[in-house]
């Protein structure tokens, strides 16, 4: 599958990687064509891995991640183009993490709004499926670093594009438990988790660990 | 031990009872000192049971639990009185959600700050521990409700506050797994797991259920 990452850090890095590895063709965007750390990245991913502005990227994946900040993602999916948003998978990945005053962040939006539903209204016809915002890059590509059961969960709007990405997470990443939250809206949810997220990385000084959901 | 807990909804009720149970004296406080409700209550209890206003409450612990409303907190504090909370370990389990609007509520404070510093700021005498607030009233008391390992979390500025408070969710309730989450600024990220529980709630449709940090 062609797919398109917007963002170039290291969540877009190892996403990217992970997808490179397993036969997909990967675009990353970002804001210039010239990126070094793009170029850097594809160079060393081989044939599979390319790299290109937001717009590149967006046209170019049949699937697309959202893998900026999240106090860029908006301006980065305008440049990428509502047009190249149309009818597709947007997952959803970004925290809007406020990391100015230091450690540990806020969010910029949060409780009767979240980023999810910011990127859904602006563009209306991509379908924008939250996930994976829960838990660290490492983890998110391979979820047996951290050992027994522990959960991911899923919001958006449309059904059948929850039921790809379960699927995609599913056979991609290695996750088996992916708990359906509802519409986009749920995003809430997730998002705010990252306060209580964050603070467990900072007692247990280690970002390998994930949420179980025990019932 | 004496025990005052202020607030008398589920919450008060459930933690009351199985105080009782354990050899307590319990004394339920509300704004009034004939409220029919914590009456009722502490008639059904027996003798180490009883009830008052929020001053007789929290003159009458040794410790103290805050299971009123998140939004009506601040004032049930004021009218115990700033004397009767000095030195003693406020367990607040109360989280500031707003119903107004239905289901799920919203957080009246969040993100920037949180019920848990505001009760410490406005009452500084007090031993604030801000813990249970993460799980519905029958597993706070009964955990072995949900099979298998799952944790709670304790935000506080007094260590020892902490610890003692760790030994009573031991002793009185079965909690074996507890995690210090550090200062009482930390609560912010326990109250904002809320927005989480309500939409896993909502999705499970049940409330038995709890956090684990797989690691």
């Amino acid at each position: 599958m062609r797919i398109g990452i917007l963002g170039t850090g290291t969540v877009a890095q190892t996403l990217g990687a992970k997808l490179v590895q397993l036969g997909h063709e990967v675009k990353l965007g970002s804001r210039t064509a010239t990126n070094e750390k793009a170029a850097a990245w594809a160079k060393g991913q081989g044939a599979r891995a390319s790299h290109g502005t937001f717009a590149d990227a967006a046209k170019f994946g049949e699937v697309l991640f959202n893998c900026t900040a999240g106090t860029a993602s908006l301006d980065a999916l305008k440049a990428a183009g509502a047009a190249s948003l149309e009818g597709k998978i947007l997952i959803d990945v970004a925290n809007p993490l406020d990391f100015s005053q230091g450690m540990p962040p806020t969010l910029t939006v949060c409780n009767t709004d979240s980023l999810g539903e910011q990127i859904q209204r602006a563009f209306p016809g991509a379908k924008v499926v939250k996930t994976l915002n829960t838990v660290n890059c490492e983890v998110m590509v391979n979820p047996g670093l951290v050992p027994g059961a522990h959960d991911l969960f899923v919001s958006g709007n449309d059904a059948d594009a929850k039921q790809a990405v379960t699927g995609y997470l599913r056979d991609w990443f290695g996750w088996h438990s992916v708990i359906d939250l509802g519409d986009i809206t749920t995003a809430r949810g997730t998002e705010m988790m990252l306060a209580a997220w964050i603070r467990v990385l900072m007692a247990l000084g280690t970002a390998r660990f994930n949420w179980r959901v025990v019932k």
